[in-house]
């Protein structure tokens, strides 16, 4: 067969050869912007030229800082395609960690959303390698403090509205992602065209496949893991795409998903918290029947919200899992045929299960000796996988790789079970194990447990120093407005009481008005730990 | 990224890990046979371990002549994951074909069906690379005249039912196949496991995309193109498997299709014709209301069978299109979401046409000039297709391989029209146009109209030598029954008069009992110019 490689130019090249009349919506301030595949397809090429002008090298880095809009979707396929590689800049970093990760990438150019300026502005005199800004904005011509700034429509006018992409290797880089970084320096990822083709690919079979006549929305960030590779696979699913703009909010989610026929969306579970809060509010306003299915990742799915969004909305949702360093997914939570004969109480159980492993990865569960755990849905191991969009080595940073892999596989740092029916579930993070008499909590399983009482909104356990047993369970909880009188500590050990063994029910509760998130809305624990430690956590025994 | 090479083996892997208790089905002599996926991964294990106590190395090429049974499939992956390659030889060639596909290959084993032993017996002498006959067959020993004779249970019992397949180049060949040959020898065709693992992972995106709540029923045999690629798409999606068997007839599969309850299936056309014709004569016997598509390919669809199938039956029949050089399939006839929103006539005009390229390929239609032409729906080239399941050289044959490509791409023979929604529409092989006055009368077309005259039953159209015109078309027909007395030439021209240009409506008809068909089904119009200028054809004018 012909050696053809895998490039992400084969995607923009088949969406405007199929689909060119295909739609593609950005929410803005002004109100809603729309154009096609075809015009994607032109700009993604005058973008191309734009860096040839700028003299931009095959091979060098540029950044992105934006929202999920069209001319963000430009960059994803003019960068790579013309052999540059896209580091998309999580907004969401503080300070700090921008400065190091552009640093780190030596990023050449820094394509940024008009509002977020003011983010970078304090910080531009500490990114040398940062020649130039183009501004992402309608606007012809723009006037803000950042040296060598350009409106983006500058930087593309009068350029040719087709390229000749170049023959890449497959295994070039295109495009450069940070981790979030909960402990230590963000560590940077680079993604082949290879991988992020056969990701996109297999994000495209199956229960999951969508095709033209399909809406898609994502929410998750195109800062965060290349939006769970929806870039490349509603484009090449022919689907029409809505992307959400600046800052939505839940009534935008809500909003934008009935008013432009969302039939599939991706997003994390406080993402689907916030629309159900919004959308129960207003509930003679929405019809959601176009929607066939939503994904949520990031952080575990309480069967609360599964739950309501089934009997409440009519919506089915599921769960995706991976990581930074697998491009990201690797598990969806695809219902099987012979668990939808069983009772929805117990579907539900498998719904709520992190998922099937996707086709073309290979996994194994590892238990401390290094030998793989039986499959029978309770013994516990640290989650290992190797595949074509499975991190081999972080970008520069030798220490961070060998202490990630271990005989050509990638440690997830992640303790799952496996069932008979071969639904991975997500026990917790092997950091996030509560070590209590030598044996583990799991604080995932008994948050979501909490999360299932029907006044609590939020919950997160995380591990205090115990003198006798090592480390005890501590619960930060987020009480119903108008149940804080009624949730004591007892009365949620007595709701824990029958449902996990006695030694995991926390000896101390926290109630707080919000728990503190990661930059992509993850519950912090380590901010949780460091509160505890400064005495910061109000307890009730 | 990982550098983790696409094998066939991960198809088997996950299939074991997330799917093992999913059913396969095969029709035999004495009724249906079930096993599971965790079962044909065992016995695929085995195979590999038989295949290395026989000493059979890497590499290898060994042969399958069988029907589509669970044994075949066994085959598919015991033999490529092992590291050896599958000739899967066409039972239905011609004796000589058989004895210079299996020499110009080299096959050192043949794994026959019993019921098919007849038709090597007096081929063997003649196949001195063959050292071993493995009769597919449950009996444990065998006594057939064929030397080194060996039943298949006999040939693996014994072994274990696991195996650590090697970690081989994705680009060494896993499949062997061989052209039908309407003109010329056989030519080889190696497909690489990187091919058909992209192959079967873009069949399973879209509109056709499968999963475990599917059942799949190829009727096109595994020994045409891969069964186009069921036997990967099918295990990787989870789908229940339903194998035909030796000889299906028009009942067998209207019978298995209702009784396993299938979803999915694929064959060629006169499959769909047969199948229709059965049904419409016990038409309260059936109930296809699970079927949700069929896929016909390897010729043009009339449309009056998609509409027969479509108003009759209820079930949606689109178009499939490809080549034993392009793994096989290119493009497919979805319904876009623009086409949908038109009548039903119109929409039959779209549903018949070629269909769209699928994610991966390039094209180009160009003109005798070498031009590409426009995609204006009426301008005609030659389809030129490059990706990374196309042919890059037959096997052994260097000018057969010289003659199919240019500068890189893989020249179909056919010629084609595309049109402003992305259809593709074969108008002819470039062979099959007629050449009339200096301009060219396409076959297909005029087929096509005559098969949807209600007296018609099948209609092919051959180009005869005309001193004034060069060419002009005869059009062999097959009337039904009961109208032979009514359909004349004269009647047929009038029925084409307002549907064609003049210069199209054939001078002469030839009315048969039956059309002739090569080894795959389709049309042969080799034998009808053979027929013709023997004067075997009666002609009316």
């Amino acid at each position: 067969m012909m050696n053809f490689p895998l490039l992400l130019k084969t995607i923009l090249y088949r969406a405007n050869l199929v689909y060119p009349n295909q739609e593609i919506v950005t929410r803005t301030a002004t109100g809603m912007k729309r154009y096609t595949y075809r015009h994607l397809a032109r700009r993604a090429a005058q973008l191309a030229h734009a860096l040839d002008r700028h003299g931009t090298p095959r091979g060098a880095h540029v950044a992105s800082f934006a929202w999920n809009h069209d001319r963000h979707l430009e960059l994803y396929y003019g960068v790579p395609c013309s052999g540059r590689v896209l580091h998309t800049v999580n907004i969401r970093l503080s300070a700090e960690q921008i400065v190091y990760t552009v640093n780190h990438a030596e990023d050449r150019i820094l394509f940024i959303d008009e509002d977020l300026v003011p983010l970078i502005v304090p910080l531009a005199h500490r990114l040398p390698t940062v020649k130039t800004y183009v501004i992402l904005t309608d606007e012809q011509s723009v006037d803000v403090p950042l040296p060598g700034a350009v409106g983006y429509e500058e930087f593309i006018a009068g350029l040719p509205n087709s390229y000749d992409y170049p023959e890449l290797d497959e295994n070039d880089p295109a495009i450069l992602a940070y981790t979030s970084a909960t402990t230590g320096e963000p560590k940077g990822v680079l993604y082949s065209h290879r991988g992020l083709y056969l990701h996109a690919l297999t994000f495209m079979t199956g229960y999951f496949a969508l095709d033209d006549h399909d809406v898609s929305m994502p929410i998750v960030p195109m800062f965060h893991v290349n939006a769970w590779g929806r870039p490349f696979c509603d484009l090449w699913s022919g689907a029409k795409i809505v992307l959400p703009g600046a800052r939505p909010t839940s009534k935008d989610v809500a909003d934008l998903m009935q008013t432009e026929g969302v039939t599939f969306s991706a997003g994390v579970p406080t993402v689907w918290m916030g629309m159900l809060q919004h959308v129960r509010q207003h509930l003679g306003d929405y019809d959601f029947s176009r929607v066939r299915m939503l994904i949520s990742g990031g952080a575990a799915l309480p069967e609360s919200l599964v739950r309501a969004y089934q009997e409440e909305l009519g919506v089915a949702l599921y769960q995706g899992y991976g990581q930074t360093e697998t491009s990201p997914v690797t598990f969806l939570g695809a219902p099987k045929q012979s668990i939808e004969a069983l009772p929805m109480d117990e579907q539900l159980r498998y719904r709520t299960k992190t998922g099937l492993l996707i086709p073309g990865l290979e996994m194994r569960l590892i238990d401390a000796q290094g030998n793989q755990v039986e499959h029978d849905g309770t013994s516990r191991g640290e989650l290992l996988l190797r595949g074509p969009w499975v991190l081999d080595k972080y970008y520069n940073n030798p220490d961070a790789t060998a202490a990630a892999l271990v005989d050509g596989w990638f440690k997830t740092g992640d303790i799952a079970t496996i069932d008979e029916h071969g639904y991975l579930q997500i026990v917790d993070r092997s950091k996030d194990l509560i070590k209590s008499g030598g044996e583990w909590i799991s604080s995932v399983d008994v948050e979501n447990l909490l999360m299932a009482h029907k006044d609590i909104v939020e919950a997160a356990v995380i591990g205090i120093p115990d003198p006798l047993w090592q480390e005890r369970p501590l619960a930060v909880v987020v009480v119903r407005t108008g149940a804080k009188d009624v949730v004591t500590p007892d009365r949620l050990r007595d709701f824990l009481r029958d449902k996990v063994a006695k030694f995991w029910i926390p000896d101390a509760f926290s109630f707080v008005d919000e728990i503190p998130k990661t930059s992509v809305g993850k519950f912090s624990k380590k901010t949780l730990r460091e509160q505890y430690q400064n005495g910061e956590l109000p307890l009730r025994r």
